[in-house]
C-alpha cells in the first residue's frame, strides 16, 4: 500500500521530538517554557497523550525545527492507551500504589467536602516540583481537577 | 475455636469508628483536628490502611469513646490489600486514569529534576483541599514524597 | 462486635425496596413517578449505585413505607463496584459489545463535533423507552452527558 | 509467498479512507451524507467493523477515489476484534463505565417493559448529536435495537 | 434485617427442585415431559438460567409439589452469571474447546450461507440425544437459532 | 538465516487457499464437495486447525492449483491456538455464551443419558445448515461426538 | 429453606472421609487396597473429583463406617473445578511447569508415534510410586491414556 | 545495528533442525538415537527448552549437518517461556487438565509416601511410549523426578 | 455435618498462636529461640506455610500452652496458597519488584557460576537481620538454596 | 522517518554488550571487576534495567570497545518493564515462589524488628555467591535495602 507510506503519525512526531531534544540538549522544562506551557502538559502532548492547540503546535514545531507536517499531527486527538494494567516501572508503580492505598480516602474526603461527585481527570492540570528538605529533597506533585457532581434526573 | 472469639480486628475498629462518627455527626476533618493529624492520614488509619503511633491511637479512642482494646489494634501494622486491580468506582478510577495517562510524564520530569530515582510512597504525605473557582470549584490534591535515588554498587 | 449489629447498609435498603416493590406489585416506572424522578435514576439509586438527595430519599421511604433510618442510607455516596470485568448476562453483555464495536466510532464523532474531549458519565442522564415497530418493537436507549474539553495548561 | 502480496485487506482500505479524508479535508458527517448513510455506521464500516452493501461500497469508493479493488473488500464480513477488555482511552472508558454502573438498570427496565429478553446489538442503530445547553453543550447518544424475547421450547 | 428473611430466591427453588427430583427418583427427561417442554430448557430453567412462562411454572410446582411461592420465582428473569471464564469441568470444557477451534469456521459458513449476521443465542433452542453406534454411542447436540442480519443505517 | 527462507507454513497455505477461492469465486461448500468432505471440516483444515489425510490434501491442492509443496503442509498436525479467551466477534461470542449459559445443562443431560463421562471433541463432527422458517430462517448446528466414559482403576 | 438442610454433599463426604482416615490412622494406600482400587483413583474420588461405581461406594462406606447416605453421594458425577489457573503449591506447580516446558514435546512425540490425535484424560489411569535411588529416592508418575485420533468428515 | 546481524539464536537453530529433519525424513526417535539420548530430552533441547552438553551438541550438529556455530548455541541455558497460561491445543490441554484434576492427589500421595516435599522438575526425566491395547492403543507417559524434602531451619 | 465440627485446622492453630503471642507479649524471635529454630521458619510454620517436625510441634505447643491436638495439625503438610498474583502490600510488593527487575540477573549469574540449573526453593533457608547504618539502618535478607542442575537423559 | 534511523537504544547496547562478551569470552564477574562494580548491578545495567553513572558507562564502553554513543545511552534512566506477571522460567519462578510463600513472613519480621515500614528496593544492593557444601553446593543470595518507615502526618 505505497500510497499511504510517508504519512506521519504521532509516534513519528514523538520520536522526532525526543531526537531534537537530545541533540539540542534541551530539558522538558526548557521546551515547555519556550512554548509558554507547563512541563507536565508539554511532555504529555509530546508523548502523544494530549492534543495541542494550533498555536502551541506551531510553536513547538518552530522551537524544535520539526517538519511542518508535524503541526497537524500534534493537533490530532490521541487515543490514550497504556499497555500495563499494573505498571511495573517502580517510579510509576508508586503512584499506582498510592491510588490503591489512598483511593478510598480521596473518595471519602472529596465526598465530605464537595458532596457526591468526583474530581475531573479531563478539566485537570498537574505539576511536579522539587522541594528542598534537609532530610532529603522531596518530590511535590500537585493535581487540580474540576469537581463534577453526579446528576440526578 | 471459641477461645479466639472476641479478638478485635482492624475491620472491627473501622466499623466502630464509622459508627461513632455517624452517631456523633463528625467529619473526617473534625476527627483529624481532634487528634492533631491530617484528614488524609486520619481517614487512612481509620480504614486500617495505616498504623497509628501510640499517642494518636489513644487520642482517637478517647475522642470517639471506643473500647480501650482498640488502642493496640490501631497500632498494628496493616496488610494493605486492595481487591480491584483496576478500581471501578468513578471517583477512584479517575486517579487510576491519571496514573495511566501521566505516569510516563511524572517519571520523565522526576528523572529530569532529580536524576535516576523515584518519589517514595512510604515517606509520603498528601492533602485534599477545595479551591473556589468561578467556573466551578476544584479539587486540589497535593502529594509529597521523599526522592529516593537508585543505588549503584 | 455486637455494638455495630443492626446498622443499616445500602444492601439492606436495596433488599427492602425490592421486597416492598414485589409485595405492592409496583413497577420501577411507578415508583419513579411517585418520587418525581426518572425510572433509570430511580432504579440505579434503589440498587445503591447512586445517592439520593434528601427530599427524594424521604419520598421513597414514604412511598414504600421503609424504616426511617433508610432516609440517611439512601443519601450516602455509594462505592460503585461491579464484579465482572466482562458482564456475562446477555442483556448487559450486548451493551458491552456495543462499546467494544462502536467505541472508536463514538470517540471519532465526538472529536469531530466537539473537539478533543469526552462525554461526561457524571453529569449524565439516560432513558429507556419502547418504540413500537411492525417488524418487532425496539428498545430505545438515550444517553446525554455534558461535553468536557481536555484542559491544556 | 509473493503470490499473495498485493491482496488488499480491510486494514489497507481503512488507511486509504483516512488518508483520502485528511487530504480532502472531509468530515465523517460529510462522507456519510455523500453515500446516504449515517455517520456512526459509515465510520464503523470505514474502520472495518461493519460490512458495506455493494451499492454503498461503490459510492464510497467513488466519493473518495479509492482503487476499485476496495469495493469488494468493503463488502467482506469483518471479524470484530477489540484488544482491550477494559478500554483505557477516557472517551471510550466512560461508555464502559456507564455499562458497569447502569447495566443492571438497563436490564431491569427492559425486562419490566418488554419481558424476558434483550436489546439486539445486531439489528441495531445509533446516532451521536450535539445538544446546545447554556451550562455547556451535551453529547446525545441514541441507541435503538430490536427487542428479542428468549425462546422457551 | 429480619423483615426480608424468608424471601425465596432462584437458588432456593433450584435446591428444592434438585431435592424433589432426587427423592422421587425422577429424570430431567421425565420432569420435562411432565410439563410438556424439552429437557434442555427445563433443566436450564430449573437451574435458574431461564425464566418460565406462568403455566409452565405452575406445572412444575405441581409436578414436584414445591411451595406455591416458587411459581412467581420461576417466572423471574434471571441474571445469567457464570464464574469461570474458561470452564474447568472436562464435560463443559470440550464445548468451550469446540468454540475455540471451530468458531471461525462457524462464522465463515454462516456468512457464506446467510450473509453478514449471526445465529441468535436468544431466539434459540437446543437438544441432546443419544445416537447408537457400534464403535461406541455418540452424543448428538443440535442447536437452532434465528439468523440475525446486521443492520446498515 | 536464509537457508530456511521459503519454507512453506500452514499460514502460507491458508493465505493461498483464500486467494485461490476468491479469484475463482468458489464457496466453502463447493470446495468441500470437490474433495468429498464436509464444509465444516474443509474450512477448518484450510484454516490450519485440522490436518488433512494425504488423499484429501492432494485433492485440495489439485482443485485449487496450489503448489505441490502444500500437500505435505496440509498433512502436518496443527498446534491449535486461539488468542482470545473470550471471543469478541459477535458471531463467535454467541456460541461462547451458549456454553456459558447451557454448559451445566449439557453436562447434566449427558450424565443422565450416558453416565459419568463426556462428549469427545476429537472423535467429533459438526455441520451448519439453513432451515427455512416463515418467521426468519434459522441456523442449525449439529454436533456429534463419541461418548467417553471416565475410567475407574 | 430448612427443608433442604441436611442434604449431604460431596464436600461433606470428603470431610467425613478425611476425619475417619485420621481417626483410624489409615493411609490412602490402605484405603485403596480395602476397596480394591488404586490409590490415585481412590484419593481422587474421595476428594470428590471422580464418581464411584456403586459397589466401590458401598465398600468405602463400609470400610470407613460412613453414613449410608454417602453411598449415593459418592456415585454422583462431580463438577470438576479448580480455583487456581496457575497452582501455587510447589508440589502441584512443578507438574504445571512440566506441562509448560514439555507440552510441545509430548505433542510432537504423540503425533510422531500415533498420528494426529491426543492422549485421553478421560479413559485414563495414573500411578505414583517410590523408586529407591542411592542419590536420593525418586517419585515415579505413570500416566496411561487411550490414544484418540482426530476425526475427518 | 548491523554489527550484531548474523548472530545465531536458539530460534534459528530450532528452525534449522526442523528443516534438516524434514528434508532428511528423520524422526525424533531416530535423531535421539543418533546422539544417544532419549526422544523427550532431544526434542526439548532441539526446541530450545533445554541446554545440551557439549558432546551432545556436537553430535547433533554433525548428525544434521548444521553450521558449526550451532554447537555453542545449543549449549546456552535457555530462558523457558510459554505464552499461554492455559494451553489451548487439545493435545497439551489434556495434560493441563490432568494437573488440575489430579494435582491435589499427586500431592497427597507424595506426602504420604515420602513426607513433606515435592517431586523435582529439574532433576527429572520423562518418556512417552505406545502400549498396544485391543480396545485401542494407549499413550504411556512416565515421569521420574528426585524427591526433595522441605528444609526446616 | 456436626460429626466433623470441632476438627482443628491449620487456620485455627495460626489464630491460637497469634493470640497466645499477643497475650504473652512475645516476639517471633523469642518464640523461635524457645523452640530452637530460626525466626523465618518459625513464623512461616506458625502461619501454616510449612510443616513442623514432631519435636518442634511439641515444643511450640508447650511454649505457647496450645491444646495438645495442635501438635498433629502443625505436622501436616500445608497446601501453600497465595491469593494475590501480584502482592499489593508495599512491604511484600518490593520483593516482587526485585524478582521482576533482577530475575534475569539472578538467572544469568547462577548459570555463569554453576551451569544450567536453579536455586532450590525447597532445600532452602532464609534470614532477616538489621544492619545498623549511619545513613539509616538496613534490612538484610539472606537466602540460601541448594543448586539443582538440570538433568539430561 | 529516516531522520531517526540510527538512534541507538538501550536494546541495541544490550545486544552489543552480549556480543562483545561472547566474542571475548568474558564473564559477568570479569566485566564487573573491570569497571569496579558488582556483578549483579553490572549485569542489570547491561540488560538496560539500571542506569550507569557517567564514569562507569565510560569504563564499560572502553572495556568492551563499544561505540562512543553507547556512553550516553547507558546513562539514561530505563523504564523497567517485565512482560510476565508470573515468570515461567524455573530459575526465576523459584524466587517468585519464595515471595509468595515467605512474603508475609518477611513482612512480619521487618515490622517486628524495625516497626511499620518496608525494605527499600531502590536504595538496595544484592549479591549472588556460591557456598560449597558436601551435600551439594548452595546458591547464596544476599539483599540489603534501606529501612523506610511509613510517615504519619
Amino acid at each position: 500500500m505505497d500510497m499511504i507510506a510517508g504519512e506521519m503519525t504521532k509516534e513519528d512526531v514523538t520520536a522526532m521530538i525526543l531526537l531534537a531534544k537530545k541533540r539540542a540538549g534541551l530539558s522538558w522544562e526548557g521546551i515547555a517554557a519556550s512554548i509558554g506551557m507547563s512541563p507536565v502538559w508539554t511532555h504529555s502532548a509530546a508523548m502523544g497523550m494530549n492534543a495541542m492547540p494550533a498555536d502551541k503546535a506551531e510553536s513547538l514545531v518552530a522551537a524544535l525545527a520539526l517538519p511542518q507536517e508535524a503541526v497537524a499531527v500534534l493537533q490530532e486527538s490521541p487515543t490514550k492507551v497504556w499497555q500495563q494494567t499494573v505498571p511495573t516501572d517502580p517510579c510509576i508503580y508508586r503512584f499506582y500504589e498510592i491510588v490503591g492505598v489512598y483511593g478510598p480516602t480521596l473518595k471519602a474526603l472529596i465526598h465530605e467536602e464537595f458532596g457526591d461527585g468526583i474530581m475531573s481527570a479531563i478539566d485537570f492540570d498537574m505539576s511536579v516540583t522539587r522541594v528542598p528538605d534537609p532530610k532529603g529533597d522531596r518530590v511535590k506533585v500537585e493535581m487540580s481537577g474540576k469537581y463534577l457532581a453526579y446528576n440526578a434526573w
